[in-house]
């Protein structure tokens, strides 16, 4: 540990020495990786678990990040470490925001109040952080595939190991899931898929694969009967290792008989054992052990609850999916309120102008997958449940199922995170831009997200949008201008129609202003200037606002005779390019300055060169913008520092 | 008919004269729309089949085109056709090859042996083209999305239609079916899943599905009483259609008890009916009337043969998927040899190299989503079949795997055509990119590829993969390039490696090189000169190299004292860029011409712009590649012309 900590910069010790002595816990203090874990007897699991629990409770409460998920695997994470030889072994957590045990049972737990902050421990569990994090784990639905190439890899070069992956029934629901256990049935492997039941993704979860694993799950009978035997075989003592085996074994085929419900798993030549109390520690560790070794394909159904073990939590656990500070004796949630009036959040302004939009509009349509709470599509969603189709973690599904619904001439909103939207790349465009159909494709959280991190930036959109024909692409400066490229949108024959903007707050508090139709394709000019233009794309315009006003006040302090004076234009558009107003800018002159929220390469700035080398213009082009590496996490307001977008680092290529 | 025919483009009008009088066929004749279909008897259906399919291969034996597949649902048309009230009722092909004979009953007989040539029918069904064709379909496994939009849109609009998908069984072990499949589960519709299950894609199907769906068909008491019960209760004449409704029912049911498979389809709350036999026709149409009209989600098991009723094309479905031009009596497949020897294919210089590695390196894996022989890589999984795995249509899998090998030390190469890699976007970039793996991931079909047009043209890769950090793209000239980028990519420690090359030839014959590293991110000149400089990249290099002899031809004849001396570097590397290589352009050469087969926005030409006004320096700039459109279909020759991209549109821009 005392390596580790040496690593750490300053500012993270000294967070380290206010969280206080972190030895109040009689077995965690003695947990410095899974070694240590396995050296309890499994009797002493459920203090571990109890402890365990409290610490990210605790931890939490004080540094905020993803809490009921973690609560909900504290057992399982326990048991699969006990069992397993990590890190030989391969443990992979299917979305890493439920990886908080995880993280503090393998040496991490004197870094973990610098969870999600600058420089401190990743949001999700990544490789180049430590050698227990077996893969890069952001994006929902990649366990089954990852790790069946781990267990290839490993029966390929003779390296003895097991390979398990932990997944939730919210993530099983993504195609990338369902490929990766068809492949897995046919591809010879040993690897271990633990289904942690909940219902849940961060709302609850839909689709016809949760009702079938419900109903695999629910039969009574079998379920009496599984119990009274199971309980009755451990009471006589009668439980040897072998007989584990077969009773396990046991328990499956009468499930196959009294439930009547013959298993897809088994079917598919994957076998199906379950469904066990994902939090009895003991039981966990029992099974795990004597399915352990088993040869092919295994799938353990465990059934857990999300928030277990934190009233507040277990009552609701979408808001407790990341709760934010909260108060750990009362469950209260902290905010922060100064008591002025805020900008709202791009988000309220999405969810509310879309509910006032369908009330007129009687063929628009909601589509979000797995997201209505997140998005605030939950507002239309409350109000016009019947008009809003929540699909799952479907990225892909979701857009095809818009273009479907467009196709025969309903107007619908599909909302996707920006960075989620790489897996609906083919089907945007496949079954939207080739047919030209009128749909509205809001791309919420574009741009730097913050702590959640690289995998969760929305920074590569816009680059990756500009080269598909027949796309409209536009990103508002502020609230009114979401409302009304919403508004706008959704106007007959407007074609496949992209609206991208950031997580979090606007600019304008005073936003429900009247709809007005935007010409597509036209940007505006903010402000008036001479030598130097800057032009800005989407709501990273007001940093660039504020930079125009610095710079120009420098320079009236350093050089009063001849003070900058900065145009601004708000380009609105990235496609079509507004190539009026790059005339006006081209001709009128000498240095333009592209700030966007979005990678360097393929966006504003590129499409601003393509323009002028087109068309003949000698302009001095500077682009601001994300670099070409992957940012990690921290604020917003910090990371654009580093990516140098912040007001003050544009100032300085201003002046 | 008329008026179809004077749209026509006047060659199209003399190959409808070629192919001679059509009216052979005493019922094709008779069908100009499924209208028409629909006034026969179902018993004079068998004919109308056998007719269709005989046109199907008389037309493909001088028109090339996709056979195997077509062939095997000509029943399936015209049953479907014959039942449903298309237009109005909505059919969905999943994979539009398989239409051929949806195409010339649905008004397109006509101008069928036009079907995939320039400004002739289009490769894939496209509403562009038929108000029978209801979605864009040239990639697999979005039917049963798009039909769940077209079922809800039809609800919610209160329209009374149908809304019909047809998968095939390769199709569904793409991740997006699933989706599809999940959310239709828990979403109001009465749409109608038609499984085509074939055992195939274009090769043979593979994953726990097919295994599942096999299983689910192939006990055989079930499959006997069902049979027996079925035929007695038809000869007695006592199937009216409440009873056959039973009957169907009753089918159903036995299936559960008799097989002790239950059916997952009906554990996510679809019907499933099934196994029919997909080429008696007349069972078809009774089984459609049948559940036509019932209620919620339905799914149909229909099992068929690839290349029915052409015997080479049943005996051999690969070979016979796209057979290219053959002799109808012999069903000998003709094949143009002037004797003399040609390059190769790119795709048997990856095949042949991908072997020759893997003989050398033992931590060589393949990857490949259903498409071995396509690719070629059936070269080395026939010889190292436990190194090569066909995953199925999932080319996300595929990508997530591959990661998932490397993360653990294998070094996969892993092959996907350049469109369809448009969705695996975000595994490359979170499962592979993220974590800096060493993998290698061959994009084939980049650039044009001709007849299977816009969907299938590999128009985008270059600009959606540049944005990403970490990766390396590279592009060769030919195939010694190939191969040595090939060899150079599974180096250790080259990171996620990126080679695109196209469909068919090279440049040249004599290929076999030596093995040699290419240094990364280091481009050649291919030719000094003066004044203008041409950066290619890719194979497209020798479509520049043929526009700069004509160029300096030109310039020396028309002015002779100060004849044209053009330079040409082939960049190699999109990514790193060869920046010591840029300099030495941009501090030489007032005019710069790019060329590259992608789309001429985000790739090579915006990346050359990009380090210009980086580095100030002050160079014209042309950019030469695919415009901002969806290019139709037709030869890559008569397609380049189309783009302004072949030697004598390229020599244009350099004289």
């Amino acid at each position: 540990m005392e390596v580790l900590r040496n690593k750490m910069p300053n500012f993270a010790k000294s967070l380290i020495s206010i969280m206080g002595d972190k030895n109040q816990y009689k077995y965690l203090s003695k947990i410095d990786s899974p070694a240590d874990l396995r050296q309890f007897a499994v009797s002493e699991l459920p203090h571990v678990c109890e402890e365990l629990r409290q610490d990210i409770i605790e931890e939490l409460s004080i540094n905020p990040g993803h809490l009921a998920s973690s609560l909900g695997v504290v057992e399982l994470t326990v048991a699969l470490h006990y069992v397993y030889d990590t890190p030989n072994d391969r443990l992979m957590w299917d979305v890493g925001h439920q990886a908080y045990g995880h993280k503090i049972i393998t040496g991490r737990r004197d870094r973990f109040c610098t969870n999600r902050m600058l420089h401190g421990l990743k949001p999700f569990p990544h490789p180049f952080e430590s050698e227990y994090d077996t893969f890069c784990c952001g994006h929902a639905s990649n366990s089954i595939s990852a790790a069946l190439g781990m267990a290839v890899a490993a029966r390929l070069k003779g390296e003895k190991r097991h390979v398990v992956a932990v997944i939730g029934d919210g993530a099983l629901s993504g195609g990338l899931a369902f490929e990766g256990i068809n492949n897995a049935a046919s591809t010879p492997n040993d690897m271990l898929i633990v289904l942690n039941d909940n219902r849940m993704s961060i709302d609850r979860s839909v689709g016809g694969m949760g009702k079938y694993l419900m109903r695999l799950t629910t039969n009574s009978t079998y379920n009496r009967i599984r119990h009274k035997i199971a309980r009755k075989l451990t009471d006589c003592g009668v439980l040897t290792d072998s007989r584990r085996r077969g009773l396990i074994r046991f328990n499956n085929s009468l499930k196959s008989v009294f439930s009547r419900q013959h298993n897809m798993f088994e079917g598919m030549d994957i076998r199906y054992f379950g469904l066990i109390d994902g939090h009895d520690v003991v039981e966990l560790v029992r099974v795990l052990q004597v399915i352990k070794d088993m040869k092919g394909p295994k799938l353990l159904h465990v059934h857990t609850k999300k928030g277990k073990g934190y009233a507040p939590a277990e009552k609701n656990a979408t808001v407790w999916h990341a709760p934010g500070k909260f108060d750990y004796e009362s469950g209260e949630r902290l905010t922060s309120s100064d008591g002025k009036p805020h900008p709202p959040k791009f988000q309220d302004v999405f969810g509310k102008t879309l509910l006032e939009l369908a009330q007129r509009n009687p063929k628009i349509v909601g589509v979000t997958p797995a997201m209505p709470t997140g998005c605030s599509m939950n507002i239309m969603m409350n109000a016009m449940p019947d008009r809003v189709f929540d699909v799952g973690i479907a990225e892909g599904h979701a857009v095809t199922f818009s273009g479907g619904m467009a196709k025969d001439g309903l107007m619908p909103f599909c909302n996707i995170y920006s960075s989620f939207m790489q897996r609906a790349y083919d089907n945007l465009i496949h079954d939207a831009a080739t047919m030209r159909l009128d749909m509205v494709l809001c791309l919420d959280r574009a741009g730097l997200v913050g702590e959640d991190g690289p995998t969760h930036h929305g920074a590569f959109d816009l680059a990756f949008l500009r080269p598909i024909p027949n796309l409209t692409i536009a990103a508002p400066l502020d609230e009114p201008e979401l409302r009304n490229l919403m508004y706008t949108a959704q106007l007959p024959g407007k074609g496949t129609f992209v609206i991208r903007y950031p997580r979090g707050r606007g600019s304008v508090v005073d936003w429900q202003c009247e709809f007005e139709e935007l010409p597509i394709g036209k940007g505006r000019k903010l402000k008036d200037g001479q030598g130097t233009a800057v032009l800005s794309l989407g709501a990273i315009g007001t940093e660039a606002q504020k930079a125009i006003s610095i710079a120009e006040l420098r320079s009236l302090n350093t050089n009063p005779s001849a003070p900058l004076h900065i145009a601004h234009y708000d380009m609105r558009f990235l496609k079509p390019i507004d190539e009026e107003m790059l005339h006006e800018v081209g001709k009128n002159f000498s240095k333009v300055v592209t700030v966007e929220d979005g990678v360097v390469s393929g966006g504003l700035g590129s499409a601003v060169l393509e323009f002028f080398a087109d068309n003949g213009y000698d302009v001095e082009v500077k682009r601001i913008g994300i670099p070409d590496t992957f940012v990690e996490h921290g604020t917003v307001a910090e990371l654009r520092k580093i990516c140098h977008m912040d007001a003050e680092s544009i100032a300085e290529v201003l002046t």
